[in-house]
């Protein structure tokens, strides 16, 4: 920005240039809307910010954010607590919620293993995933991450460290979407959907 | 977002959906990176945005954003004050600074006549203006809004308002964009650019 810009005005365009998927133009836009809006407007945005940094933190159990000591999930008692899904974030565990077909429990890793990008075992929520396992009675661990490189490396580790436990560990089925176009499938969504395929 | 969701997160979450082009996918995404960020970061975030509506306000002349009484282009003298350049909002002086050749001064209208989105000219800042050309010796009224509906519409009522004040009032002018495909170009713009070829 221009140096005839009001330094207040050129530090919250810096600020949400910080938001990931946000160019300098987009903030430049979000800027100058918020000093359009009213003060409590403005406030009520700040303070939005404050609360949830203030109250937010991990459930005790599964690890997902939360407000509460335990998270509503770990709380319910409907909820067949011998099984968990493992997923990468806060944001696997809303995508399965939306379903409203997992009645299972969660554990959130906080991401993959991925030397690349330097992220190894001990930073994810591993620790606390076998320290349940070895509390809870547990029949079932279903590994929820994602069919990539890092996805597939996490959920092998995982396996491998929880075969001594005599626990049934399951992997997401591979296949076309639904709804998906085959002759836009890639070859190895194909492959897997060829092998994975059922009787009718 | 599901129930399972804590409510700190759900309403800084709405608080981002409320930005202009950010919808509810964006603003998840951009409520939990909030979140993973430490407790300074957060602070500076927030202090941004308290500061911006505390500090900025309108130039007591031209009616840019600025966090003094007179914004620096107001207030610096080797500036042309005799040359008024009108535009509809702050992002458009941003443009014109960004060329490095006008020396001239601003005045902004926050907003263009849109009868249709109940725009009227009393919101503009057209009698902050009028007060200015009284005042002021100015030589000439630039018109530098949109070559749009309501860009022209805005330029052509102020440019009635001027006629009895014995003021040049120019628009910018319309052509080709340098850089541009005269095949792509639309068909008024390229009308346009014939009526006001220029000798070579």
């Amino acid at each position: 920005m221009a140096d005839h810009n009001a330094l207040p005005l050129v530090v919250l365009t810096e600020q949400f240039a910080r938001l990931p998927g946000i160019g300098m133009k987009t903030a430049e836009r979000l800027a100058y809307y918020m000093i359009s809006r009213s003060e409590e407007e403005v406030s009520a945005f700040a303070e939005a910010l404050y609360a949830a940094k203030r109250e937010i933190r991990y459930c005790s159990c599964c690890q997902n954010l939360t407000d509460q000591e335990l998270c509503p999930i770990c709380a319910d008692d409907r909820r067949d607590h011998g099984t968990i899904c493992v997923v990468e974030g806060p944001k696997d565990v809303t995508a399965f919620e939306r379903t409203n077909e997992y009645n299972g429990v969660y554990h959130v890793l906080h991401g993959l293993i991925s030397p690349i990008d330097g992220v190894m075992p001990n930073q994810l929520k591993i620790r606390e995933l076998l320290a349940r396992l070895q509390k809870e009675d547990v029949r079932e661990v279903i590994m929820a991450t994602n069919p990539t490189v890092e996805g597939d490396a996490t959920a092998m580790y995982l396996a491998r460290l929880l075969k001594p436990m005599e626990i049934t560990v399951t992997r997401l089925a591979f296949g076309l979407p639904v709804g998906g176009i085959l002759e836009y499938a890639d070859e190895v969504t194909l492959f897997k959907a060829l092998e994975n395929r059922n009787e009718m």
